[in-house]
């Protein structure tokens, strides 16, 4: 399997802790040794690291760690291979273009017996997460148009995510630069840090962040997880099935299965 | 205007020593300090690097410099902001998935008028060049297929190519990841080296490398850039209106303009 990482923020804002903590996870404290990227939208552009080796023991990825590049939506993954070798192509996050803007998926989990209708969009690795973000592409496509309200748009997703999750595990981070659409099947959790800001201290490096002295009091900044990467904060774990639309570090949107 | 820089190999091989050269143009030794851009290959993979500041100084920048990352077929641009602001969208090379396939584009010049069709592919920033690239995938997508011979497709873009450079200046350098098209309009050139191989000097930058001891017997190694990168060596100059297609390090295809 593999871990998503994502956030959602009013404010460039920099990821260096929580991404610190989540490559420590590739091939360190944890075993998503085989691969990992992250992308960062700045306005409509967006900008991306990818490696297809252990992120622990990345030079690419130290510098990620390291210089801070701001950001109002970032998408992260490591990688533990289950479909697919191990190779640059089968790397996440994917981006294509649609209607004139970018978009950023990755994907945690596995399908069985997934084949997608033959589209516009095709995957060029052979992960079906990859298989799945075209698929996705090519159904709004179809189902939608340019101009269509962003509640349209969610609600064709949410659709199809449901219908994913049902053949299989299909935890989801994907964004259009504007908006993040994240649904949990089995795993996910996040945390929106607002003032007051306090101290955090990640669960896998020795690293305490204090957050009063890197924000503004307005900034309002979300991160979105497969699993916590602090040991000293209350993280929201959302219920499998459970979707939320994060914008400029807020939910907008979201929806949690009735019991 | 802008700066090109690509290679072609029949080995996997760094870029350190070109790259080095050319990102001093951007803000030190050249006045191309509004973005630069570099993807490399792997496999069906592409690995990109951005960013919307000057190559002489950037942080990035340097890493790629000195970390090498070994490609068969890479693309580099360095940006002198014309046509679009100075913003991550706007800088190049831009990519594309046409076929279960990246193409990677990065073109040096200034069209007037330029109008392009609507299409399935759209730019995201403003510049020119992103629409010219759409316009050339819209383009493919309508006259070729998937299975269309290399030879029908270089057919079209070479007269795409040359109906771009009849209205301004159109520099290009295009790829699927399998071949290197180039199309020279006012400035390109270029230069094969193989054994015996030498030391070579670059003109930017206190920097000697001796390529005898960093390959083997059977490599062959192209650079294609807008100004020569090192000053002992003899580079062959395109003539305008001339193109060639590189695979592995070698012309496979070519065509100068008649006299």
């Amino acid at each position: 399997m593999c871990e998503l990482l994502a956030m959602s923020a009013n404010t460039p804002t920099d990821l260096c802790f929580s991404f610190t903590g989540l490559t420590r996870r590739g091939g360190e404290t944890g075993p998503h040794k085989d691969g990992w990227g992250v992308a960062f939208y700045e306005g409509k552009g967006v900008r991306c690291f990818h490696d297809a080796g252990a992120s622990a023991s990345s030079r690419i990825a130290e510098v990620v760690q390291t210089h801070p590049i701001k950001s109002e939506v970032a998408i992260c993954h490591i990688r533990q291979a289950n479909v697919g070798a191990v190779s640059l192509a089968n790397t996440h996050p994917f981006t294509r273009e649609l209607w004139g803007r970018y978009w950023v998926f990755a994907h945690n989990g596995q399908l069985s017996g997934f084949s997608p209708q033959p589209g516009f969009y095709e995957p060029v690795g052979d992960t079906d997460s990859e298989a799945l973000f075209c698929d996705m592409l090519n159904h709004l496509r179809r189902h939608c148009d340019r101009h269509a309200a962003t509640e349209d748009v969610i609600r064709q997703l949410v659709q199809l995510a449901g219908s994913y999750a049902r053949r299989g595990v299909f935890n989801l981070l994907l964004s259009n630069g504007d908006w993040l659409f994240t649904y949990c099947s089995t795993k996910m959790a996040c945390i929106t840090r607002r003032a007051p800001f306090g101290p955090a201290r990640l669960k896998d490096a020795d690293m305490v962040v204090d957050f009063e002295s890197e924000t503004t009091p307005d900034d309002i900044v979300s991160v979105i997880v497969t699993e916590p990467l602090t040991s000293d904060e209350i993280w929201d774990i959302y219920r499998p099935g459970e979707w939320r639309l994060w914008r400029r570090g807020e939910v907008v949107m979201a929806q949690a299965p009735t019991e």
